[in-house]
């Protein structure tokens, strides 16, 4: 019905560089499962609530996805299992009947060598698909969708997993924090303060967002087009645990002047006194990380804040969040600066000393934007099954923005957009700041 | 915290009409009131959902928006009766605690004579006002959003009496159609064929929109702001019965593919297979009206359908829904046609025959957009309790343009913003398309 | 399959007393007419919760069942209205579709003077069948069911209309408490004090308990039927509302160790800490009555309180509650006393001075018992559709026997079952104690 | 408050047998851990409903019961670990603050192993204590309890891991059916007929019922106690698959008049058109089982029906469900027949050949009978927390009576009351007939 664009990204002038894509499928099929290697069987299997998935499901659904878009592209490819279809398929309707979602915990077999099994036949046969060239344009394109796609399941293993743990008395540890990194987790007291929150114009005018076209990317951030923005000023860096506890401390939680009614709602229906982990204790708060629970730290930047906290952080603070363009626009220029997985902290640390720039904007947490998500103008999702990537998402959900300590860096771009419902508390959203000049 | 304007719609300069104003006043107070004349005291007690309120309830909480935001600022006004701020308060938690919104249809009492003489008191004491000219500027402001506050309020008497209408098994005749309006209410067969669709053009290029400032205006109407709009093409009509039905027909309910997830999700757990109020029989479509049950007739515009299906509709159609600011910059020009609540037909009519012009852009059926309700930029909330009236809902609900067959016609205008749950079916809700260039 | 018995009370040797059954007939249904006669139509329409029904509901399902039971079997009786049958049918499936339980508040048409002329159009045609004798022996028997079936309605109006009175914070008053019956309600502290229980002991042995054939009952009364029972004791009066404040001084909805699992669970869901009605107001408890806010009597017997209360209240009081069979051999030998609705002060009133027998077991509050609702041995329910009356609902009830000062004396026997679910509030019941010897 | 028994069923004179004891606690905590063997760490953390535990959880807890009321008794005795108690209580109120009930499976620490270590740490506290005679009366009536305790994990670790197993689209295997045991399985057109079904009569007269006070019983047991029973009959078997098919083949599940009210309500919100685990195959029926999928056949008892279709079928086949006494008058002179856990066999097997006897009351399916779950008269429930045991469910449940294809042989006697909801569906629970006489 509607035109769809093929899951296109490989220039079509000359031959794509499967040797390079190879290296790349291998090194990011490896960061995944290092992810797991610390756990066992039994945490990978942990589904806390029906929006987390367990581990093993991770690992599995991230190698369907190839088996299904690229592999089943080959001619004579045989599917590997005739469940796993049925089993590892997480919402796309024109693939086929699936396993109930809220359910995934249930699934004690396969067992979690037999996903590894699954994984490495996958990567088996897609080394074979590349080394005898038998991939088409799309199966590459589609290939690199999965790199992708595998990316964002290596973030999401790592935020529910956080939620499992944080469910056990237990509290268990996923990682101690690397020595460097531990260095800023000392207690509010005695923690380094925050750099200076500045703030940083941009006069009205015309601006371009959405991708480029060089390179990768997915079908919600373009087209590119452009877009009309007021003259506006952006915080040079995220909201801090300090400031964000004076906001508690003002009774931010108990005035629902600050807050959207649907926020208000939830505050209540939930019970919300503070951001997801954070547990008070006598005198300060304590919050649970995948290095086990620490005191929470007045000069990292405040996360697991839902958009309705956000929002009214920002209410209280006579600012508003930025729109998704705003957003953009500065960070068009930045340097993908932060923490991202890769430095093992996996815990927003404080920003650095910055001047007139505007800093972590990449890293640490994502950004609550002001921005429903919707498609852009002339929005036109990939082809075929993997048109139900994003596009059937674009409902009641707000778009976030950056990356966070537990996103892989080669992910992440200016044009990124994550989008979550505005209850969301599990992934590492955090606070930025704007304002009308 | 953050700043908010006054109620400040009448011009400083000068003093305001309030001759003028007062008519105005008595023209809508009377206007609310007949429009529950031909309803039975019980028939106005009814509610038959959350989201809906009884007529009796519309009828007093309009009264106390008087009361609390005009006659509260006079000296010496003393509160009609004690629990009326409790019983009448719709959502303003900073006017206190208020009776729960779905209990409404509890109140059997105050009758509705009571009701009655508690309008008939806050008209008097208005008037007094009034005359005396004791109400100061921001009074003034207030009695001003009062009448448009009781305009919507108007057309939601008629809504939601539908709503509860609809659930009875004798199927009230609200208002029999007039005899003119009836004329093309025959069976779809054999009504007039709508009015070929046409596709009006504009090219890309900045536009403005928002309220100018002259006269009244909703707060979330402003601040008056530009925007970049790429070239695109506006259906010249909304998309009728006969249409809609060919998109059933062609399995529209039954497709995952064209569906956003949640609509997908709302189709399946509200099994919905046609409009609200349509009910399959044998080989045609009925539907219930004002005026009691009547097949469907093809060439009237298709109503009380969600944002979902208007959005799956579209895609089906290989259209799209235009944004706010696209409705916005062709309505700007557009002459105030169509049926609005004073034709006493309360049912969408066919566009009349047109040509390259875009037509019935007001009334009829209100027109779901493509975009979320989000603050304009430098969006000013009304000062005090006021600004709870519009600026807290901006959160999960999709803005509406244009009005309704049950709309007051003084009560709408080009930048006017309705919003409503993108799985809302009880309003005269439509589709109009539009499509990129 | 099941073998069914008639609805077969009248003796069938001799002609039944038409004249008699259709004076009884007259007033049963203008004692209906006169609780309702107070009330408005608003007042009428009102339903505040799926379990209670509006008092017009109560009036036309009443006629439609001597119309369904007793009309539709005289020949050429033609039905009322088409839609009436779906209207009023409260939950025989057996006699088709009907509207929905919950939404019988929407129902503003037809109107109450619509459903009068009902009445009277049933009460005629019930006039003419018996002065023509055209009704057969079944016809005459579900004409003697329709007058229980209606009396039960007449307690429900009441209950049900104080359960939506309460909900409205102008707490009407439906009935001022007549002169006499007033004395008796003044405050806890300057009540009279209530008279002293003692307890009545019956040695352990075979009893017969249910109905025994003379006059009406209801199937699930039979058939009568020998138990064994141990030694036990029964308290002479129902517990007071003094003694019930005692209990929760005690802490008695904060300790869950007196209560069974599902009771503790509906105290933390439902938020109780007193009866229902009941309001702390500084130093003293207020109630809700027909005749508007009262202080709580301790004099009185506690009643609007669940069976998880009755019992948690017992454990709590080292006793228990008596089985029915166990209320019903002290009833079988009691006099029918206590406040009825005929004593028009529907409100329980402090137990008479009493020396060694057993008071009140009838009228004030219906009293919980520890027995489930299910069949007797060999329980046979009436044939055809008045099967539905009671049998299928012998699932996750419990018993309560006597009466209330709401229940027509009249209506009330020994051997009389009603039950409800064990988290019920809204009805008139009590407590009466039993131990072990 | 009210009086509790001690756990106490040691005979107090003379030394209790700790040797024999203790080879019994050996016995059955081996057979525990059996059941667990086939199973992997994956396996032992599913739970796939609130109703159900993770395996692990099971052997974790049946541990904590040991810890927590025999070993705390010990003087010097540590708890194992400090958040065991949270952990692993299941839902004394008395002991404290515990892990929420529908978030066991979240625990992936601590590992089985762990739990293993821990099962060994309690052994060997449980082995010390007896060796060294500390344990006093009531910590021996507690491991006795224990014991009992245990025995009923026995059986849930098969029905909760049956229940996951289904839920896997890879039909996973617990065990194959031992190569005697399948005899039967063939599929129902095949298989050997069932023993006919013969009614065994009881006159009408005085039974005791209850336990004796010889052994081990649980507090809900007892006190022995008389019944009065009218004369009826039982039937020799439990109802089959074959002729529960012919029930749904008459349209047993859409029609109304066969059900309770409750149960209707329980077909149509779970769409139930068979029993759990069946699934039709074009013309005929397959069930899951713990040896996999299998036709369901003719012969065997019918089992994983509620108590509203055992209701419901009875009523279809002219029949009822008998009481707990009726049962157990019978049961009182029967041999401890039918298939246990012991056999291997893990499904139920079709009744022997048998002439006028009643056959198979314990063993392959429980019974449901026509007896709510409440107290014996005189009931007295288990001192201390124990009291929690049983005595607070004694609400909304239905007695179960016999014993399954799973429960331990030595687990069951003639006064056992097991108890489940009326909608309970994944024990192996199955029908016997009663009738009046």
């Amino acid at each position: 019905v509607s035109a769809r664009a093929p899951i296109q990204t490989i220039p079509s002038q000359g031959e794509p560089d499967v040797t390079s894509l190879g290296q790349r499928y291998g090194a990011v099929r490896r960061a995944t499962e290092a992810l797991a290697a610390p756990l066992s069987a039994e945490d990978c299997l942990v589904q806390s609530m029906p929006d987390a998935s367990p581990v093993k499901w991770h690992l599995a659904h991230s190698s369907w996805f190839f088996e299904s878009f690229v592999l089943a592209r080959v001619d004579g490819y045989r599917e590997y299992h005739p469940s796993y279809g049925y089993l590892w398929n997480s919402y796309y309707e024109s693939l086929g009947a699936r396993h109930g979602r809220a359910q995934r915990g249930v699934l004690s077999r396969p067992s979690l060598e037999e996903v590894r099994g699954y994984r490495a036949h996958v990567d088996a046969a897609v080394a074979d698909a590349l080394a005898g060239r038998v991939l088409d344009a799309p199966a590459l394109a589609a290939l690199e969708l999965g790199l992708n796609h595998e990316q964002q399941h290596q973030e999401l293993i790592l935020t529910d997993l956080k939620h499992a743990f944080a469910q056990n008395a237990l509290a268990p540890v996923y990682r101690a924090r690397p020595a460097g990194a531990a260095a800023g987790m000392a207690g509010a007291a005695s923690s380094p303060e925050a750099a200076p929150l500045r703030w940083s114009r941009r006069a009205e005018g015309l601006a371009s967002i959405g991708h480029d076209g060089r390179g990768f990317s997915f079908d919600n951030e373009g087209p590119r087009h452009r877009v009309f923005l007021g003259a506006f000023e952006l915080a040079s860096r995220p909201v801090t645990n300090a400031e964000y506890a004076a906001f508690i401390e003002d009774r931010g939680y108990a005035r629902p002047e600050l807050w959207l009614s649907d926020g208000w709602d939830a505050v209540r229906a939930g019970r919300w006194e503070a951001p997801l982990y954070w547990r008070r204790e006598a005198d300060r708060y304590e919050t649970f990380t995948l290095a086990g629970t620490e005191p929470v730290a007045g000069a990292e930047p405040v996360t697991h804040v839902s958009y309705f906290e956000a929002d009214a952080y920002a209410r209280w603070a006579g600012a508003r969040l930025p729109t998704e363009a705003e957003w953009e626009v500065f960070a068009a220029d930045a340097r993908l600066g932060g923490h991202f997985v890769e430095s093992g902290r996996l815990h927003p640390a404080p920003a650095p000393r910055h001047g007139a720039e505007v800093v972590q904007l990449f890293g640490d947490v994502w950004e609550w934007t002001a921005s429903p998500y919707v498609a852009y103008p002339g929005f036109c999702p990939f082809e075929g099954a993997a048109g139900e990537y994003n596009g059937k998402f674009m409902s009641g959900q707000m778009v976030l923005r950056g990356g966070s300590c537990v996103s892989p860096a080669s992910h992440l771009r200016a044009s990124y957009r994550n989008f979550f419902r505005p209850d969301t508390r599990w992934q590492f959203s955090g606070i930025r700041l704007a304002r009308d000049v």
